[in-house]
């Protein structure tokens, strides 16, 4: 009889996540949380430790041909600063592990460096130490980020309640639209090398694909103005896959409007120029690393005059489901979609 | 003008990381001690945390023909345990990111996460979080490790001071020769299928190379002895490797004395029979995973009944250099060796 075999692909990401977080018991009283947040809770007596990490795979997450090392390195630090930041607290040690094929010389891993550098400096966190081996196939870079926040303050992906305020920061959509710009330049490219790429209108959305930022910013704000949000996450996996976390994981609905999306003018227009429906970038495209929080209708008045803070719903009873509210006056419900590196 | 071009191979990991580090510097004033050592370490306020990570590619350091995926678990968790032990400390809770190309199945990596578990529980520690992610080539395995230590009791490769004694625990090359018949066994069932795999002669060495042993044993009897080693390091790339980092670092020579080190029977049977220099498995063989240390002398007779502790020499001053007294009396300097990933 042959063994039972099932594909990963069948389960996705987060059904092997859930899988394998299902046998694992804690040992350690300072074990808070373990797997199935942005990050890992740690008791470390005056406050909590947090610890994420995030693994990037060459021709998986990222594509030499158009990506530059230094914004790979930056990359590689921010989304695990964001990890960080999703728990409202604040990174400040990494390790960085490089597989790496002899395809890359040392000025290669210079540049991924320079940029790695960069992001330390602009998220204040110390890079220190790391593993660096051979690979026989392309990069490999697996960032471990260890943060901090004060008992208390830690905001779980489990906290909403029905009724409180739903947030999200800047602007969403604009990673996953940069990557087909990349991607159609890339096409052209290998189809004429001579041809130069043609990016000047697309500068922004190419940066949000090329050199996503951490919010950290919006922590430390929310730190100043007093507010600690009843659950966040970030959006690495397009705002749907997001708010079914949040939901799921409170027990809540969610009511979202559509029109109060944030939507950069570029994103749109660029959507709209590859025929693809602006509200399914910001639903189902990923990579933005922007904040999506919840918070007590009362603490609304303190962000409310916030320029980069967008009020795009509420959260409901479970019964309710977890809707869009279109512009046309519909209720859709919202399904996960997210990144299935798995497939295809 | 041709950019220029460096190999990695050119310069090794350790020139790697050298270069690497040279150019960090620390924001944060918990980062108490970063890349160079076996762990970072970091102020926690009531004590140090420790913080290490290690990256173990497929075809690089495993070869999943003859490594059982249970083992393969297992052994990610032990090895970055070690590292934890180097510094003197206790492992807590560690973090697992896992590559993964279509050739695993869910099975599969259940029987991975098996062997993890049971590490896990053997040296006390959680497994609070990770990535899942797909691969275009094998596995790969992130795993990092956050540990503790109370404050001055941590051991840094730079401690060690003239006339210290040097220990070494268990025995050592073992996995090195293990690695050997394996690599023989492979080759014999490559070239005729119907072969069946001899490995009932060594089952040690065997053992010793697919399920190391992380040394935490040793670091809770330290602790009931109450002895504080000068410097520590673990065993991951040979003796002659490690006592260098230790010597280099603590800027000091050492004498090691070739009839002290530790070996086991069918270690030394087996390089025989291999036309392998003992002694070169010793020193230059690598993957033991015990413990290198120096200890001030007037700590010797708390350790000397000790049945796995072995004094195997002492630390000099840097000019008399770092030598191995042979059983024949000759005394020939120990050049570094290890392994170096990037060549061939």
């Amino acid at each position: 009889m042959a063994k039972e075999r099932t594909e990963l692909a069948d389960l996705g990401e987060f059904g092997l996540i859930n899988r394998l977080a299902k046998d694992i018991e804690s040992i350690n009283a300072s074990s808070i949380k373990g797997i199935g947040d942005d990050a890992a809770v740690i008791d470390s007596g005056n406050h909590y430790s947090l610890l994420s990490t995030d693994m990037l795979v060459e021709n998986v997450h990222f594509d030499l041909s158009y990506v530059p090392l230094p914004h790979l390195g930056y990359k590689a630090i921010a989304v695990n600063v964001s990890d960080i930041a999703a728990m409202n607290g604040k990174p400040t040690q990494v390790t960085v592990s490089l597989g790496l094929s002899n395809r890359f010389s040392l000025e290669a891993i210079d540049a991924l460096y320079e940029g790695m550098r960069a992001a330390a400096k602009d998220f204040q966190v110390d890079i220190v130490g790391g593993d660096t081996t051979a690979s026989q196939a392309g990069l490999i870079l697996s960032v471990s980020v260890l943060g901090k926040v004060d008992k208390g303050s830690e905001v779980y992906r489990n906290g909403a309640k029905k009724s409180d305020i739903i947030c999200a920061t800047g602007d969403l959509g604009g990673a996953y639209i940069g990557l087909q710009v990349l991607e159609r330049e890339k096409q052209t490219f290998l189809a004429n090398p001579d041809m130069q790429p043609q990016l000047d209108n697309y500068q922004y959305i190419v940066s949000r694909q090329l050199k996503p930022m951490a919010r950290m910013d919006i922590i430390h704000e929310l730190a100043e103005t007093g507010v600690i949000p009843t659950a966040m996450i970030d959006v690495s996996d397009g705002l749907a896959s997001e708010i079914l976390h949040l939901t799921s994981q409170s027990g809540t609905g969610a009511s979202i409007y559509e029109d109060k999306l944030p939507m950069d003018k570029q994103t749109y227009e660029t959507a709209v120029e590859f025929n693809i429906d602006p509200t399914t970038c910001v639903l189902n495209g990923g990579e933005d690393y922007e904040l999506l929080f919840s918070i007590k209708q009362e603490d609304h008045s303190k962000l409310e005059k916030h320029p980069d803070i967008h009020f795009i719903g509420h959260m409901q009873t479970a019964e309710k489901g977890v809707n869009l509210l279109t512009k046309q006056g519909n209720t859709v419900a919202i399904s996960a979609q997210g990144w299935n590196h798995f497939e295809g």
